[in-house]
């Protein structure tokens, strides 16, 4: 009530006070232009004083054309409220701490070469839009509403709505883990799980050790923190062991980063015995695993291969960071992480503390979606379809690329390293050509990598798949043949 | 590929290796109960093997009762995998660091007394859910996936879905403020936008300036940052200006986090006045303002009262921070913040690094369900309906409850201080009658408030809130008389 801090005082004519206080309401900014005043009956029961005076009030200002009456709409302020000028300056700038920084200067979607209108773009391994059922997102999403009613879009819990919980439990299950002790937490996918396990888990100097190269979000994440990155370089199977073995005998990490299946930016799957060797040097040194389930469910091998923690058959050793993103309604920013009972219920309220909880018409989407088969039917067909672009992307590589070693054994990449030519000299010239990559060297904890860089080929159409390869092969001969 | 890791000898018949890997395999884990063999056309052919000693090697692993083969369906292997028993274990509890137990000890849902099944509870200041117009949700989100079609689930943007962060400015400047040089990152809710400007404005051991008593959420963000939270005292209009002035003279302050309207817990709302005077006051300090939004759009006086980034008629010194979701649609988890567009610009890198970016279909419902004009109909129908609710609540306290002060101008709650009676003493008492509320202490910044108490109403009948008011006043009665 704009009249609440109007005390009347006995010297002057209310009607003029009455005036007066609307005045400096508007000059206060109080008031603005189009705002509705209370009616005279309110103004005059609130302030105990006669009807006439604020009638008067109101007739003078209207007079001045301050406000202006309309039957049956009520009064309103005609004029602009000129509010003092206030001019209140910081110089963000040089608040911004080291936190901030880096997740700026490590932000590829502003340091990088932008995609623009009719490029042939392989930076994005997203999935293909086309190929999501709306059909059948509609369908849980009615049916979520239907089952849940007005409740699903009011707070939830943190760690996620309960039948999905239940669903995504019983889906590590099928994936041969043992979920005994365990628990689950929804996330707004990896990111957020892994963001929340640094946030929970290291101090600043803390020392982490992965795959050299590896995820460069996972990268920025581990450096926004302050974070020590030990990066063990990779064979054409995976993670060197030996490399591993020595990296450990020097150093203490907090925990191990490791992406097994279509590894990023690599795209090398790890074979179970490797799997094994590798969570038994591990466990040996008593450094607890993070798992990335990146594209498992992607693999479209006749057998499935196990996960890092199907290996754990008991004890709680490895936390697995599971997410669809890269298959199925990224959008939606849904993943979960899998692990250690306890250790959920402490994320649980570092998650509350940050997010409250993912969103749960989303969550209760999701679980509509996975429940009804339509998850399964899904995976089918893009497996087959991605399975086919990652086969024809070979052959034009194979054709075009003058390439060291190529690696990348389905998915939705492959990995190109040259011999002693730099991606980015080359990457240069694709622009200018209309084609972009991503460069090797942002996913190396250690500067390397020069020459290498990723093709995504995901959202790429085989005729775009073709003619992009033959301008980068193109590009790549020609530094050659300086 | 199952048989990638087998390297064929020549000192063994090739059926006798073809079997005896499939039996490591399935010792090693890497075949599971259920798996599906490739077929012995594809090993022959990967192998470079006859096709008949693959069908031999399978003949006899059927024999064995390792595998079983199903006329056009495949062979699948039918034991349990025995992995060797695998105990790794971690002690987590040892790992959390201070952020993690902070959040975990401060986590209200794990430390206050829980809501139980028929009990009447005033803890909520949630919005009512049955208020919610979920046919005008429905037609929202066949709205966007009709507009948008399938590119909505895929990737969007840090920064939030354009249609609806060009709505947000528009609807900022209709509340008076000045937009220019200003940019809006949506973010999930008030608590990731305050707990993102925490991230990349301070470093432990700052100070932050705020309301005591104040919101519990941001105490915990503040405390688990290891911020020195600086809390000025309330009076019946807001923050106590002088204390203000004082505390400034022997603080610098990273920021200030202040409430202007329908302040938690206290509700009280600051009048225009005071909070052109209290933006004075930061200013002259150079002190920034992160405003917190907070249930602005239930203020149901004639006028609105403009908020403290309003006053800033010039320059970047406010940050606002803006969430409905006290009103509408909380599971959605949705908020924005509104500032100086190159502070944002860097929050937006720090989102990406977090989160990437919040839910698009939500984001692309809430513009739709906002932009048709329901959220106008729906926020008159919850200012009469909440409004009713306050002023029935008010009245039954007003008859029941023997306090010495009471504080609250509408919105969801109201604050009741005792006269030297300890609240969590009521609170155990009322629990065990079943009605329970929020203690005062938790919003106190500096261990005060152990007499006072709030009342949400939102989510409570006034049948219940009559029952429930008058349990907390006989509890009250019978401890004073004691």
């Amino acid at each position: 009530m704009i009249f609440s801090s109007l005390k009347l005082n006995k010297d002057e004519p209310i009607y003029i006070q009455v005036e007066n206080h609307i005045k400096e309401s508007i000059e206060k900014g109080m008031l603005q232009k189009g705002s509705k005043l209370p009616s005279t009956r309110e103004v005059s029961s609130f302030l105990n004083i006669s009807r006439n005076s604020v009638v008067v009030a109101y007739e003078n200002l209207e007079i001045d054309g301050i406000i202006k009456s309309s039957r049956g709409k009520g009064t309103f302020v005609t004029i602009e409220a000129s509010k003092p000028k206030n001019e209140f300056n910081i110089d963000w700038g040089t608040r911004i701490n080291s936190y901030g920084s880096i997740c700026e200067s490590m932000d590829i979607l502003k340091t990088e070469l932008p995609w623009e209108k009719n490029m042939i773009s392989f930076k994005s391994i997203a999935p293909e839009e086309n190929l999501f059922d709306i059909e059948e997102f509609k369908r849980a999403f009615l049916d979520v509403i239907s089952l849940e009613g007005n409740k699903i879009l009011n707070y939830g819990y943190a760690k996620g709505y309960k039948p999905l919980l239940e669903y995504l439990m019983d889906y590590m299950k099928s994936k041969g883990i043992n979920t005994e002790g365990k628990d689950i937490l929804v996330t707004n996918g990896f990111t957020e799980g892994f963001d929340i396990i640094i946030n929970t888990l290291t101090e600043p100097g803390d020392v982490i050790i992965c795959e050299n190269p590896t995820h460069n979000t996972a990268i920025k994440i581990m450096k926004a923190h302050g974070l020590d990155i030990i990066g063990v370089p990779m064979n054409e199977d995976g993670i060197d062991t030996k490399s591993l073995e020595k990296a450990l005998e020097n150093t203490s990490p907090k925990f191990a980063y490791i992406i097994p299946s279509y590894h990023n930016p690599t795209g090398i799957v790890m074979n179970g015995e490797k799997r094994q060797e590798v969570l038994n040097i591990f466990q040996k040194h008593s450094i607890p695993v993070i798992e990335d389930g990146f594209n498992e469910e992607l693999l479209y091998t006749s057998s499935p291969v196990p996960s890092l923690a199907s290996f754990c058959t008991d004890g709680n050793g490895v936390v697995y960071v599971g997410s669809l993103s890269k298959i199925l309604f990224p959008g939606l920013r849904l993943g979960w992480m899998f692990g250690d009972r306890d250790l959920i219920n402490t994320l649980e309220s570092v998650k509350r503390a940050r997010t409250i909880h993912s969103s749960f018409i989303d969550q209760g989407i999701f679980y509509h979606y996975m429940k009804s088969g339509a998850f399964d039917k899904y995976v089918k067909k893009v497996r087959k379809h991605y399975k086919d672009k990652y086969e024809f992307t070979l052959k034009q590589v194979n054709k075009h690329i003058p390439y060291e070693s190529i690696t990348g054994e389905g998915g939705l990449h492959i990995f190109i390293k040259l011999k002693g030519i730099n991606a980015r000299e080359v990457l240069q010239k694709c622009y200018e050509k209309g084609v972009v990559f991503t460069p090797g060297d942002i996913f190396y904890t250690d500067g390397g990598g020069e020459d290498t860089f990723r093709i995504g080929f995901s959202r790429v159409s085989e005729e775009d798949i073709e003619k992009g390869i033959k301008v980068i092969g193109e590009v790549i001969n020609s530094i050659k043949n300086l």
